[in-house]
């Protein structure tokens, strides 16, 4: 887990965990949110450092308006929870978790992000933050989907 | 998926998809409720005929409460999302929705199997059913899971 964790800090361009000061909070309850969606990363994909495993998207209450309506409004949150993926037996299961993301939308004080703030909290702490770079790594990713208000998933009934 | 869908049905040792009768309703809004866990059955995997591809765990309100007591209540609703699972390029994404399987607490009504009813739906239909044994395949291997309450995902934070 230590070299996944401290993979996924230099892949995001970032120092070592540290004190937040992204002022990005902790998504809170997140476990309770709608799930929108998963996805399995295998080695190979250009994303697998850091996100190599399985991730599942969960999206607050704003944000489940703004997947329906494609615009997502101010407190917005759309959390990325990432788990090691295990697969033995002919079977994929969920492991450890690697990271806990996040996109919070704010128009205002993110607006050079997109309105979007991005920060990611390693394993399952909610003290050791990933991002230090204002969300800038995440944001140069995310442009791809501007046309999509920066979100790359999408809902499905 | 037609091929998908009628050997969904075989294995599940049932007729072809017909009108419910199992009174075992459609587990409405379940996309809202809580995502407990997501697994992948690969081919090979002894339960791929029919549960092969991702399936995402949903629990309504009592069915949370009952993954946290380690006991189900009546009108505790667990439902079993499996969707194809497409691997290309390195990662594993969603596909079309294989069946919905629910299981439903009424340990009057359904003293025979274990206090749960099991029901399963083929894609996203609400009418065309896959159980039409009263349970009777569903519980044989929940039978394991007994000291569980027959259930057999767990809930992590």
């Amino acid at each position: 887990m230590k070299h996944t964790l401290i993979a996924a800090a230099l892949a995001l361009g970032l120092q070592p965990p540290a004190d937040a000061g992204e002022g990005t909070a902790y998504p809170d309850g997140y476990r309770l949110w709608t799930h929108v969606k998963s996805m399995t990363i295998h080695p190979g994909h250009p994303l697998e450092n850091p996100f190599l495993g399985i991730h599942h998207i969960y999206a607050n209450p704003q944000a489940l308006e703004g997947y329906k309506s494609g615009r997502f409004a101010d407190g917005s949150v759309i959390v990325f929870d990432q788990l090691q993926s295990l697969t033995a037996d002919h079977a994929s299961s969920e492991g450890e978790r690697v990271l806990v993301g996040v996109m919070v939308k704010d128009g205002t004080r993110y607006a050079a992000t997109g309105g979007w703030g991005f920060q990611g909290w390693a394993g399952s702490s909610r003290d050791q933050t990933l991002v230090s770079d204002g969300g800038a790594g995440c944001y140069d990713c995310h442009t791809a989907q501007a046309e999509r208000d920066y979100v790359f998933s999408t809902w499905r009934e």
